[in-house]
């Protein structure tokens, strides 16, 4: 069975910490917060939410492909707890391990066990990336870290919503998407980061529909920061369509659920 | 009667060149490129396209007084087309006269006078800041364009979904405010053009439902090369949120209407 974090991912501030709805701890918001524990709602007022990295029908056969590609990499768990990944055959066993992370479309609603925190969550805000529900019409995409390789890959699929030039991917759905795979890198390098600074070039467009493969890695740490650098490429690797660096600042979100 | 550029935005491409649809030319897509004529659709097949940049219900008082300033400013004509802009009572009649831009959610449908160019434009395409139809939900926001002044601003309500850091705007979403306000002003100095280049610096978040101005300004221009430098501020002002510059190249699409 494939172990993917109990994570959730904030946008611009990037946290990997959540819990999923049902636990009843928040457990650390940023390097050192306090732990705090909050109430337990009812099941069936804190159903589980739907994880949009999970493949659906919209998926063509590259974001399948690469979807596969790093999922049978992943670090297995039995129902025990136990690790079975060791036995794979994974191609990168001597990099370590890859990890799924799933994706949600509401942040602190399930960072806090399902708790809404009204103070600072509006109940109809959604996650720009996972504001449209219909399959493969929007941001059709999957994360994957590898920890002991620094490195972070996105796949990504784009849907016929996200038109910038005609027939092509937009600039700004490029950019979220970097943003996005990068944020999320540096979140598990460091808990909660916001975004200081993107830098993006922009080489060749992505026709819509295409999947790409957004590869991060992690240059260099200096106190609260991160540097990350990005490319993004064909699903075959083979063209460059955007290189991208990144800088994140980790950031102590633990005052904003002191009214939860 | 306000004037408003008879244009379209790609965004990522961007071209302020677009004819509305019934009338019969393309005009030019870009600099020295041929002028195509092409078939005008029966009226009842080529509906005026909704043009997302006029107020809605959804527009807060922000948004409603910002609009104002700058489109009691726009340069007018009224029906026989003689221009009334310059006897208005105008702050910025020395600086010229800003001019409102139309914003569909489809690019060359319109370009083309209502006929669908199948060869590049999926008919279910749409532009990606305006591909949420419920108004208020996602990216409210209109552009204006100061030619003598070099300048552009665009004015941006931040809907629901379009979150990143809890209740605030996602990296991502603002940065695809800042493509699209520059852009649009490198269209119009050199009619269709490709981002190149975008280094975006978040100083602080946007709280969600804020609305917020977005001023680019033309620093120089190389040939195909256009660099703009833009700032992201509060509605008064007062605050900073983000510091950008674009590089855009101008490219020539007249080859993508050959199969027109």
């Amino acid at each position: 069975m494939t172990r993917s974090l109990g994570g959730l991912l904030f946008r611009g501030v990037h946290s990997l910490t959540s819990i999923p709805a049902g636990r009843t701890q928040l457990g650390h918001l940023a390097s050192g917060a306090a732990v705090r524990t909050v109430m337990t709602l009812p099941s069936f007022l804190s159903p589980k939410p739907r994880d949009f990295s999970l493949p659906n029908s919209s998926w063509g056969s590259e974001m399948l492909r690469l979807h596969e590609h790093y999922n049978s990499q992943c670090e297995g768990e039995n129902e025990e707890g136990e690790k079975d990944g060791g036995e794979k055959d994974g191609g990168e066993k001597d990099g370590g391990f890859w990890l799924r992370l799933p994706s949600y479309n509401r942040s602190l609603k399930y960072a806090t066990g399902g708790v809404y925190l009204s103070k600072i969550v509006q109940a109809n805000a959604r996650l720009f990336t996972r504001n449209i529900r219909e399959q493969g019409a929007g941001f059709e995409y999957v994360v994957f870290v590898n920890k002991k390789e620094k490195k972070c890959v996105g796949i990504f699929q784009a849907g016929h919503l996200l038109e910038g030039p005609p027939g092509c991917v937009h600039g700004g759905a490029i950019a979220t998407m970097i943003d996005t795979v990068t944020g999320t890198h540096a979140s598990v390098v460091s808990r909660p980061v916001m975004t200081a600074n993107l830098n993006i070039n922009y080489r060749s467009p992505i026709p819509l529909g295409n999947t790409v493969l957004i590869e991060s890695s992690l240059d260099s740490r200096e106190g609260r920061k991160m540097f990350i650098s990005c490319k993004v490429t064909s699903a075959d690797g083979s063209k460059l369509h955007t290189e991208a660096t990144a800088l994140f600042l980790s950031v102590n979100f633990s005052h904003l659920l002191k009214g939860g």
